[in-house]
């Protein structure tokens, strides 16, 4: 009993610690990626480096059942936001003041270097399909199109893996600008979303009482 | 006829190119990471910054089956070197003049951070297994450790993700520092490659042929 109190306001202050840290103003946009083993990975990559929401649009695919894959509890820390198309998905991206930058592979001359983007305005990064990529109308609507340099014979990377290098260029970013020494969300924010990750907590840990 | 001339010849200035960029001082050990999902998206990384040789130190688990991953084509451009085991493994990367370092997250107090790293020099990184990590060994041999920040809920990342993120501020690091602008291959290392990697693509363009 003790020790489970013990844990519950260690994980609390952690909790606490992690929505003090977390960036409202950098987001991602899946685009009908629909393997689980990728979009599992991405989710962890987003709350690694403090993402806050992560935007859907699913118009061909469905969104993958993570339930069978442990590495896809990371969606519990993440707010997820379903879009029915792409217009309306940036215009909700637009209304929270973001440049919507796409990675289409199509085109690479009309692209910017992935490390020539300044990462720590609000941004959204627009990933897609692992077999046709990001639509050519989500990239035609965005403000930018970028592409991470690659210096090999493979004319791609891993969905996951391009979203996880394009996070933490931002993470590397705006450490250094100071971006995670003070709450971006306020007091409020902090506290509704600490609420909801405790209810799902308490749950959590009364199921595991019961087993025990 | 002439097309496939003509797609052999851009080919070959592609696999010159390729090579010229190649990095011989920066290399990834692979200690029983076991996923086949995993283990190609890490060798399209590789081949993406430009490493020529990935290690695998296999004790535990085997080396997973590539052949039913489309995406593990990556394998073909890069050289695979297998050890019995960590020491063997470490002898090799130091005769090369290598310093090694693990990813050990059971113990980040005595971690670098990624970003304090200096990967431009010669460096052995060293990735592990998907639910033990790095052994102990591994960690104890190395000339250091590193961990990737991680400001979530989340206590570690996927394997390629990590690896991808390592491998791209290396990259980072080392087009600021000019390591891409001229062959570190000698002109016998780059024609031998080549040999090799067209043997291959012939075998493959004489089997497209049969099919048309
Ligand atoms: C396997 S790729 C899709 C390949 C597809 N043939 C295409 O042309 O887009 C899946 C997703 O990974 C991301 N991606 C892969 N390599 C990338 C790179 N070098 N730069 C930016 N994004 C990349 C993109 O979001 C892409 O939509
Ligand atoms: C899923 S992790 C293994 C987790 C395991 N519980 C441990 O303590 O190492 C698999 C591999 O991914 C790499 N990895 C994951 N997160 C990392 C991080 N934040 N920094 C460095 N490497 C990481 C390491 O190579 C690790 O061995």
């Amino acid at each position: 009993m003790n020790t489970t109190r013990k844990i519950t306001e260690r994980r609390l202050n952690r909790m606490i610690q992690v929505l003090k840290r977390r960036q409202p103003d950098l987001t991602v946009v899946l685009e009908n990626v629909h393997d689980p083993h990728n979009v599992s990975a991405v989710l962890r990559s987003c709350d690694a480096v403090g993402v806050l929401a992560v935007h859907l649009v699913y118009t061909i695919e469905e969104f993958p059942d993570l339930s069978k894959n442990v590495s896809g509890s990371a969606l519990k820390w993440l707010e997820i936001i379903k879009h029915k198309d792409i217009q309306d998905c940036y215009d909700t991206l637009r209304s929270q003041g973001m440049t919507i930058y796409t990675t289409y592979l199509a085109d690479p001359q009309r692209s910017h270097d992935l490390y020539s983007l300044d990462l720590t305005k609000p941004t959204a990064l627009v990933f897609g399909n692992e077999q046709r990529g990001v639509s050519e109308e989500a990239s035609r609507l965005a403000d930018g199109n970028f592409v991470i340099p690659m210096m090999g014979m493979v004319q791609s990377l891993n969905i996951s893996v391009a979203c996880a290098v394009t996070l933490y260029e931002a993470l590397r970013q705006r450490r250094a600008a100071g971006h995670y020494d003070h709450p971006k969300l306020s007091r409020e924010e902090i506290s509704t979303r600490l609420h909801n990750w405790l209810q799902r907590e308490k749950r959590s840990i009364e199921e595991l009482q019961k087993l025990i």
